[in-house]
């Protein structure tokens, strides 16, 4: 995902400061990266808006447009390989902001060496996926750097997309009382592209939830004008992005865990590694945050399309824009007892995306 | 520049190929991976025209869009850094489509270790360039790869701008009796880099051109309606650029050695190190082909904007449409004779943007 965070003051950088692998993670440490290095640099209405995607007014018409590299590791997993990703990635950035995507730009990085099979296998899968999608790959780049200054091949997808004139949607839109719907299972992403790297086997394989999220948003759009927000929980998984959310509406949320669905693999392999799947990566789930007579509608819409059979409501926004609680996420256990989601400190994944 | 490159059947991969240096080069091993790999994986209208740029209309406007990933080597030269050509880059192909640059998104990827602080000078110098080219950055992406699977810092830009109405430039637009212009020396981006890398000293210091050229395009375009192409000889050098409009026009090109100017270090350095000044990389030059009429209108509006003083005539359009000479470069040497100026094979200057 293109990156989103909450805005606090710069605090300077040490002489000895580097740059860590959490500052790739979603979390903290990306959202601290923004605001002090990024952020004071670029600063424009635009940019400070910290959507998934910018949109930009060209000649009356609103542009999407959304940018992410790709250096998933390792290049093909069950489910998935980093040119469908690719493509699934940015496709889904522009769709959260309620856009048609309609063309890509691809540029590789690749490391001297790299087997020109391995590039055209992904070449070819991202292809497929862009047709699939409905995108055209209409203008590309490819960089190769020395063996060792590299790790196969880097990817970066950037896509435009249109915005119909009557959405509006955007992490700064939740209010309390709103329903927070989630339209599958957590964790599978990230999960496979664990046990591909670890070499873990499972009793079932986890597959990668990678897939294009565009149609299942459009049904949803025209079913309900009453969609809020839309976010993939991506990097930094549904516990960051909702806490994203809640800082930039100023709001607090609720999350109820009975109703958030994990399948029992990847709850498995989340207990053995010590990992928390509302961290974990997801690539083809969407989180939407909805006004609250119409949530049933649109979970209804959610759950006629594929990519949407398991929705759920998984919980409310509460808090004021001006109360204490704006910016926490809790949630209330099968025990009865509510504990604190925070966003992703450190790194749980490196490398997911 | 975002690639271009000749159209011509595609030659099956063997099992044992593997990504070279010179696949990067912008030469003949980057056209044929454009030509085995992408080209019959993207096949569309768009990409066919293999412009800098794409041309995309949306909603009536005509937008120009384009891609470039910068992998540069050091990230600090004389004369500027991966983030001011990261700018630089990105605006010349959006202008040599003719288009005013508007938007970059900006995607780092980061090496674990980087010092921030390195980061920190590049993001403030990127900024610095996009301010001053007046181009906004609207989105962003940051991933982090492990110390030794990167190399301190890669930066990818994509650019929007509007191309207006009677803009119509590409590089298959070439026509007999054209003139070709240039705006100044050769060579001076590439050897800069080749310096900083080696630790060669030279008497006099050189400097890398990087440079935006949007507002010596958009003063050329409002001298005269005769442009027929413009685009930056970066990678691969005046010959490659020239070699692929010469294909896709199907034209042929006399140059006249005596009216290329390349400063005398650069010519030295060029000698000392075997390398051939019409292949190396510029970073803040274009070339213009033009009507002949307009030619001496378009050149002297060239040499009044501060980036063109050095701008001259260079050669001639010449063959035909479905001539034998088609795609062909040659140059008249001082002692009059005459040489054929082919693409870039191999790689003079690896990571180079």
């Amino acid at each position: 995902m293109t990156e989103a965070f909450t805005l606090q003051c710069p605090v300077p950088l040490g002489a000895k400061d580097k740059v860590l692998l959490g500052h790739g993670s979603g979390g903290t440490l990306s959202a601290d990266l923004i605001r002090n290095v990024f952020l004071p640099a670029f600063a424009n209405p635009i940019l400070a808006r910290m959507d998934d995607q910018a949109v930009l007014k060209i000649n009356g018409a609103r542009l999407a447009f959304t940018t992410d590299s790709f250096v998933v590791k390792p290049l093909f997993f069950r489910g998935g390989d980093i040119g469908s990703l690719a493509v699934h990635g940015t496709v889904n950035d522009l769709a959260m902001g309620g856009a048609k995507p309609l063309y890509l730009s691809v540029a590789f990085i690749l490391e001297e060496g790299l087997p020109l099979e391995t590039l055209s296998r992904v070449v070819d899968s991202l292809s497929r996926a862009a047709r699939a999608a409905g995108v055209e790959i209409v203008t590309g780049d490819t960089k190769v750097v020395e063996r060792g200054s590299g790790d196969g091949l880097f990817i970066n997808t950037t896509g435009i997309g249109v915005v119909p004139d009557h959405v509006r949607l955007s992490a700064s839109s939740a209010r309390p009382g709103d329903k927070i719907l989630l339209s599958g299972s957590l964790g599978d992403h990230g999960i496979a592209i664990l046990a591909e790297r670890e070499g873990i086997q499972f009793d079932t394989e986890i597959q990668s939830d990678s897939a294009a999220l565009h149609t299942l948003v459009e049904s949803m759009l025209e079913t309900s004008n009453a969609i809020r927000c839309l976010r993939d929980p991506t990097r930094g998984g549904l516990a960051s992005s909702l806490n994203e959310i809640a800082a930039q509406s100023e709001v607090s949320m609720e999350l109820d865990e009975t109703a958030i669905l994990i399948h029992e693999e990847v709850r498995g392999a989340c207990e053995m590694l010590g990992l928390d799947p509302l961290y974990v990566a997801n690539e083809g789930k969407l989180i939407a945050i909805v006004e609250p007579d119409a949530a049933d509608a649109i979970l209804n819409a959610m759950r006629r399309h594929p990519l949407g059979r398991e929705s759920r409501i998984i919980g409310t926004v509460g808090g004021s824009a001006s109360g204490s609680l704006a910016g926490l996420v809790t949630m209330r256990t099968p025990f009865g007892t509510t504990r604190i989601v925070s966003m992703l400190t450190g790194d749980q994944l490196p490398r997911i995306c």
